[in-house]
């Protein structure tokens, strides 16, 4: 059976709702039964009919939507609702959608501010409800792959962490262009909060980093820049880190990369060896070795862990991309609901996606990175 | 509105239905309604039960799904019928589906024999009826792009094609192994045709190579070989190839290049450049000049034109892979019939699917290079 | 001590003589003395005189270099004498220089027709002086590597082989541009012989497939071309090859794949493993298994066998490149015939590199390889 | 007529020396014809021999080397002097060297220290004689090529440069292994100077980036690390930088990357475009732009401008590495001193060699970069 699934935000002309939807089709464990697309009622219903909804369950608002579907019979009424809107969007919904007894996918950054986030933390907790935060690249197989090897000891104690994430979509005055709605909403403080750059890219880069390392950020010393004259938030940024096992890192992210564009890439070395993926070959995962070949592991070898192995759908050598590694999201999302709902424990490989406490790192991020890059200090400790 | 989708074979342990019915899903222009998922009854209802369809519309064999589908209200009965099971009941199925009123998917190769698709293509013509054959690789949105390069002319008359399908999956003798479904029918000449190789990987090398240049093979010559010993159909062949315009080509096919993978890669160089395209890079064309630095084109790209940007979901950098390939044909073929449906002419980014002709080429070439195989007669003409 | 080198050819305006001279020059096995550089008894001249050669060492003629340096006393007089003048102009100064006492290096093809090739196996066993013939490819560290690793088993019996060449410098009509001295005399009959493509790169290529595989070709099939409208040879072939034990393979060799430069690649597949090279990423040889990891072999590795690493200079990821595989010919041969004249057995490594009886089967492969061009036979047995 | 080079240095067992000797030798520009090879007088003579040099001229010392090669006949006597020892004996063979008159080759970094380097300036200001430095990297063809792009305005004013440089060779305390010798003098403080990995490589992505954006570094913010237990000196380090144009970067430089080779890369972004460099595809250089195809620039491309074609041998595709960018450095350094000794000025390409002001630089970069290791405050001026 599929989770009856609804959507806050994702009307025509916004690009990750459209992703969020493919995502949940992609492994058919959810049926879009209801959406609230847009804060513009007349366009959500345009929305919501092209996209095949019964017109009785689109919405004008997403307290419409939590409060009708409430009053719905239960074997109709959703069961999970994904907030796609700007982040500025995203506290209040979630939280009223979980106290409304829905599970809650949210696309990252979680909140606004950290405050909301830990908020938040306090709401799922209370409610007994799953929030699920789609931090992308954490559901390619290879990066799940990278993160076992680490675990099981592969290239030992972890001492040199590179992570980058730069794009160049930004490099021009963009939020001057009428038509780049994208441009609009992620430079403007009212919406994105208070990053730019450091936000929407660089929380990407440091779930990654912590995620396929096991390890936190206990200090970071951040240059955070505004490149494009008359942008209102940061475009690029560049992050010295500490680990909480002494291991040193970078981070890079940036928007005005000209000609670059969303290559996030990892680099790790240990005692014993070295990991490296990067999104446009993101099927492979090249491990070194001092005095060995370094070896290629790929999306699909019969050699990779469970994890890889569980998110993969197609022979070796059969691209699985973007699109993918999304829906290995929403899939060990809606399997982990399945399984309680039945009652069982879910499995390790099931409940492999980001949640609240990621979302509450993330947010800390971007509070700290910003604090760090006004600070005349180097180090700046990792706050939460 | 949804196409209502059923499905012939794609049971429970097979490969290509999971990956048909991803692909139907991907772009919301399908939901599958019913199926006849094996030749066994007991497996079919089983497959059907696990993919939420409901039990009255799991079929036992595809003559009583096409009888019952037949029966139904038109609202709710089945409008395109997927066909995934192994070639030889590719034919039967197909007629009696066309002619029973329904669209058609086939996957590739269309049929057993060539005169089975001569025969096809006359009941597609009389049912006016539509059929979309699944070569997948001439869905990736740079291949779309290297034909329409090719097509306006900017590498100027083609000289020189090189095709190739390296696989290593059947270096040794998996037909012996209980568990490999896909090596035990797919060396069974009962099930396969007259070829192996040449059937499973050699149509598609063939087929990218006449889809993006826009040329016919007229002669080939083959080598063909059977290497695995106990093997019952090659499995590996090289072609030297001459097309329409002059231009000459080889084509190479292989399931015995051990380690490799499914890296299938097309190179043609014209008077004034050359083209590079392969999946394991699937995102990049490589645009080559003399005297001038060659380019990368990229999934995404603004500067890309109709057919590429219409194939294409996300931005450049966010890898679109196999899947995204195969439902760019179920996508277009949709657009096709719903466009027909409402009067419409559809237009030739929506008509952009390999069909029966594609199906009669495939099979033509199955059996030339087969029969060129085994001469001792250099060049064979390409018969249909 | 440097062994004294002259040089027949490699006048001002030729290419491979500065190669030749670069290549003699990196290990210090060599000094330059004496040349005729030119038939142009001026440009020989002002050629050596650049060179900081001694007027009375740069002769007009290849007699006159061969006739006097003989007169000259032993401890000043040329040892070695490097022929790098067009093909017709390579038999009668090696005979001349091999009877005088000199060891020869030559550029390759060997020489004008195969006959010519086989007496100069007679000459130099009659003379017990000693010839290099320089294919370069194959005094690539990866290479040598790549050969090591086949004979030892680590791939199994070889079964497939692909090797290609594509050039893209004559795909215009270059030897009509009075610059062009390389394409003029290429594509000139009276001075390449009878092949165009398949004796100036299409002999390398299979140079590389015989020597690192271990095997003979024993039977070819050819599609022989000429593209380019005026052109007297051939500027365009791919070759079906069968080999001794049994394996089958593809040559590919072209000059008028536009915006190509000069990749040479091979592809090997065994039962157990595959192996890849390609100029392009020359420091690495790509190993593939069934089941596990590909691993990355590069030059430099402490892991690699003998031959490798006694032609590698600089650590693993300081690329060595065209010149240094160059050197490694000119140096082995320095060893080689320095060991001899202390009376001492050369070592295997030492002796690594390509003498007349690779110009034997490379010429045998330019009269097969035209022949079976014109054929409507099929095969053709690898005649010598 | 050839330069007469001596060496001091780069004895038996050494590896820089090696490296020096083949780049003289690779455009016969130079003639070995003396040396002190070592400071143990047998090693030295052992080592001198070995090169064929006569014993007379293989010196105990550099001082003797350098009194006896003054009195020596004016066209006998040593020309050019490279200095290939550990970094405490820069200064001093360099400052004699020139007061004797000769010119001088220095392995970077140029100095033990900061002064030392800012007096050597002034020697070869008061000498007027020649020094260069050998920053091997901006040697390379399509590095300068970049330079050249950027100085042409090609991507617009410079906005962000990444610079890195990953080794894995000191993951392990190789210092302890008695083989070792590199190891063991690059982490000693006493031969190496106040930095190890930071003066060994760092200073050379320093060099890298400065060289090709035309920018000076401004401010630094660095993270430096001993991260191998027992070892005396950094061994990596990560560096935020300020340029004097506002642009700012980030420079990486580890010797605990482990597996990793030597694969110094740069990306630079400007408003209108990037380019991006690696050394493990030296002969590419990528250009990007916003909305259209990347490039990728070859060496040997016709179209490239005129530092590149002048330090290119070899047609495009023929790989040259390493050795060939350094050959760049002593070609142009000769081809420099030729012009002046017969009066004329040199050209842009002859006298593109790093010289005294980069090793200024590269002493500061080391200096302050060790400084802002130290310091609690986040920005170091970058002080001279």
């Amino acid at each position: 059976m599929r989770l009856r699934l609804g959507m806050i935000g994702g009307g025509q002309g916004a690009f990750i709702g459209a992703v969020h939807r493919i995502a949940a089709r992609i492994d058919d464990e959810y049926e879009l039964v209801c959406g609230a697309f847009s804060s513009d009622a007349a366009k959500s219903k345009a929305s919501g009919l092209a996209l095949g909804l019964a017109e009785s369950r689109v919405y004008n608002s997403y307290h419409e939507l939590i409060d009708q579907e409430k009053a719905l019979p239960e074997h109709i009424r959703v069961q999970v609702i994904s907030i796609v809107t700007p982040n500025h969007v995203h506290f209040e919904p979630a939280k009223l959608a979980l106290e409304s007894g829905f599970d809650v996918v949210i696309d990252k950054p979680a909140t606004f501010t950290l405050a909301e986030a830990k908020q938040l933390e306090e709401v799922v907790a209370r409610t007994g409800k799953s929030l699920c935060l789609t931090h992308t690249y954490t559901g390619y197989p290879m990066v799940k792959q990278a993160r076992q090897l680490i675990a099981e000891g592969k290239i030992g104690r972890v001492r040199k962490v590179y992570v980058e994430y730069p794009q160049g979509w930004l490099s021009a005055f963009e939020e001057g262009n009428q038509d780049n709605k994208q441009a609009a909403w992620r430079t403007d403080p009212s919406k994105s909060g208070i990053a730019g750059a450091m936000g929407d890219i660089g929380t990407h880069a440091f779930n990654l980093a912590e995620c396929v390392t096991g390890l936190s950020v206990s200090q970071l010393c951040a240059d955070i820049n505004t490149v494009v004259e008359g942008r209102k938030l940061d475009d690029d940024g560049a992050v010295l880190l500490k680990f909480d096992n002494g291991a040193s890192g970078v981070l890079m992210a940036t928007q005005i990369a000209t000609g670059a564009e969303n290559n996030v890439k990892i680099r790790i070395y240990g005692e014993a060896g070295g990991l490296e993926w990067q999104q446009d070959d993101a099927n492979s995962l090249i491990v070194r070795y001092a005095g060995k070949p370094s070896e290629i592991w790929r999306t699909g070898g019969a050699y990779n862990g469970s994890f890889a192995n569980y998110n993969t759908r197609t022979p070796a050598g059969h691209p699985e991309g973007y699109l993918e590694a999304f829906a290995n999201l929403y899939r060990n999302f809606a399997q982990t609901l399945k399984a309680k709902a039945k009652g069982d424990k879910p499995t390790a490989e099931q409940m492999d996606y980001p949640g609240i406490q990621e979302g509450i790192r993330g947010m800390a991020f971007i509070e700290n990175v910003i604090a760090s890059g006004k600070s005349e200090q180097k180090w700046t400790p990792f706050n939460i």
